[in-house]
């Protein structure tokens, strides 16, 4: 008999019906001799009314009681989801972050987990109860309820599955796996039915929404695999897992783009040490995320330096920057948020040459004109101007193949 | 500086208004010097919103699921407290119950205080902070969330102030104390401004709703002065105290009724040693709660058994006598639950001869009839015919002059 640890999101328990629906894939799971440990979400739109609850109140909401607020949510669910599964006939039981224990720091809101005691949760198990556990919050080690922010339950999921050493930890959600690109923009995008870490790490960091970064990186560290289903519509899925494990890797993997961008140029700047430093070190110090760089070697005696934050950060940015571009006696400095990113993922680029070849090249076929490049070892990311956007990614999903890419795992 | 508990009811938080206003009238006592320590109900609907979630459900569902569910109504008020409280500059922190702990046995929906640990509230209190705290829920000794059943919230903020040696446990509801009778019956009704405990847990017991009996009983063992006023008016309210702390005891302290029960009549069974083990055992066996019970003194060689239940268990008596009826050759078992019990009430009686007389003969002369008489120490009670209950109320109060008994403590 395996453990095994299914997450099911907000949507997937959004209502009494969903989450009759979940009760009995979890009892078709004890139907053929597994141990689930299941890990609830609160149901969709509870978190929002608990927020306005807390915003009605004060306009300064503390992060330790927000806490203590949001964490019902949660705790209504498995209470919810345990009476299902007791209507089915099915022994449960329902696990609070405190009840698990579930231990974290005590950073309020982003807590992370410190410690996963599985003692109780085995006891249980070994019952012959479904474990169901809250996801998203914790324990301090001074007794405070936490939180552990976006994605939480996710983190939660992946935690125990490790704790409990887990054969696989199964992250159900409205959609039915990852994709070589956004189905939305390219009809003839497929599932990918197996893919790395490394890859669904840099996917979710350049605008694939499917899984939170946090929980894959938990994922990762500990090799454990995560898989992404619907709870909709069960079906394989798409597995997360270590390199060795992902046989016939592709080339590329996926093409993701992302819009909330925005790039930031300072012309002029006299060519001299440390001028990176003196423009970006004001940004950083006003805690803005700075995603691309690209220093543009001078043909006279300055240089452009541009680089790309969140598009909400571009006002801040430019007035932080304005006394430093008159003392550095440089030319201007200029933002632009009309932009998107591009990148083209996968593993197999560390033994191919050309990917990048092939995706200017495809790209400039088009007439999309490319504003900054940067890579990593397994990602090329460009920007384009943004209503080249879908056409960017239908063109190089087209030039890689990736149609013929998608094959049942 | 004091240590207060207070607690306030559903209806006393039972908005966002009514929580900013409670938060108002705490920090105006951390103004004063003391140190609060606030104990709420979940907001007033949302108990029975979280029962019809659990009912859409399941038709049965587990006691233990049903606490970790209602539970997460004390704890939304909490918070939302705690952020009104920080709102108005004042420092809170809210407990539930794991956090304090209250720990109790493991009797869910109606589980018993069995220790409460007062350190990390002391510890709050002395960093000047308020400490908000859930009420009507504990945790077991095997960390399982319980609640305490009706009236819990009450019975936390009497225990909590009993190990906390507080001066007082003040509960604020929705009416502003306890009175000679019930004013929507009698006009004339005046609030009493002390009242021992033993009178107390008589009129809770006889119809007084104002007050559960238990934590009155939890505050007599322990003699914690009870104070129950007005959350939206706040004035002296009524103090539940100790009776050398009850000057001027006025012989009779209120009337009380209640229409709820029902009466069932044995008639013409044979006058043997035994009989009324016989039918009374049947009924006790099957969880019949029986409050009045009556034998008359037998004129020929039979006798008439008569009782008093709960008018629900009116008809599962009735088919449990038909049986014993056969069985003993009595002649029948008839029922009726058209009757109202009148209750008169107060510590003087001990001292004071002739308070029944007073009481039959106010009745005789409006030609109410008396069905059944059952006394204690400190209470007469009475059933009459059902429509006379409020003229009986008024009568007796106007007879024992409780218009002139409320005065200001």
């Amino acid at each position: 008999m395996s453990v095994i640890v299914e997450k099911y999101g907000g949507t997937s328990v959004g209502s009494i019906e969903r989450i009759q629906s979940v009760s009995r894939n979890v009892a078709e799971k004890v139907k053929l001799g597994n141990k689930p440990v299941v890990v609830v979400s609160a149901m969709s739109g509870e978190t929002n009314r608990l927020v306005e609850l807390a915003k009605s109140m004060t306009t300064r909401p503390s992060a330790r009681e927000m806490d203590t607020l949001l964490s019902t949510g949660e705790q209504v669910t498995i209470a919810l989801l345990s009476f299902a599964l007791q209507d089915l006939g099915v022994s449960a039981q329902s696990f609070t972050g405190f009840q698990v224990p579930i231990v974290t720091d005590s950073a309020h809101g982003r807590a992370r987990i410190t410690k996963i005691d599985v003692e109780a949760i085995n006891a249980a198990l070994e019952t012959g109860k479904v474990a169901v556990v809250a996801g998203f919050q914790g324990i301090s080690p001074t007794n405070k309820i936490t939180t552990l922010g976006r994605g939480g339950s996710d983190t939660t999921a992946v935690a125990l599955a490790v704790a409990l050493k887990a054969d696989e930890c199964r992250i159900y959600t409205d959609v039915d796996g990852v994709y070589t690109a956004d189905p939305r923009v390219v009809e003839e995008a497929t599932r990918i039915p197996k893919i790395t870490y490394e890859e669904m790490l840099e996917m979710s960091g350049s605008g694939a929404k499917v899984m939170q970064i946090r929980a894959v990186e938990f994922a990762s560290k500990y090799e454990m695999p995560l898989r992404v289903l619907s709870s909709f519509e069960p079906d394989e899925g798409t597995l997360i897992t270590k390199e060795e494990d992902v046989m016939e890797q592709p080339m590329i993997s996926g093409i993701t783009s992302i819009d909330g961008e925005a790039k930031v140029t300072v012309r002029g700047v006299p060519d001299r040490p440390g001028i990176a430093y003196s423009i970006l070190g004001p940004i950083s110090d006003a805690h803005i995320n700075v995603d691309m760089i690209v220093q543009n070697v001078s043909t006279d005696d300055t240089t452009d330096l541009t680089f790309t934050i969140n598009q909400e950060d571009l006002q801040p940015a430019l007035d932080l920057l304005a006394p430093v571009v008159r003392e550095l006696d440089a030319e201007t400095v200029v933002g632009d948020s009309n932009l998107a990113k591009i990148s083209v993922i996968g593993v197999g680029m560390r033994s191919h040459a050309g990917i990048a070849t092939t995706m200017f090249k495809a790209l400039a076929e088009k007439g999309i004109n490319i504003q900054i490049i940067s890579t990593s070892e397994i990602k090329i990311s460009v920007t384009i101007d943004r209503e080249y956007r879908e056409l960017a990614v239908r063109t190089l999903h087209n030039a890689f193949r990736l149609e013929e890419r998608g094959r049942k795992g």
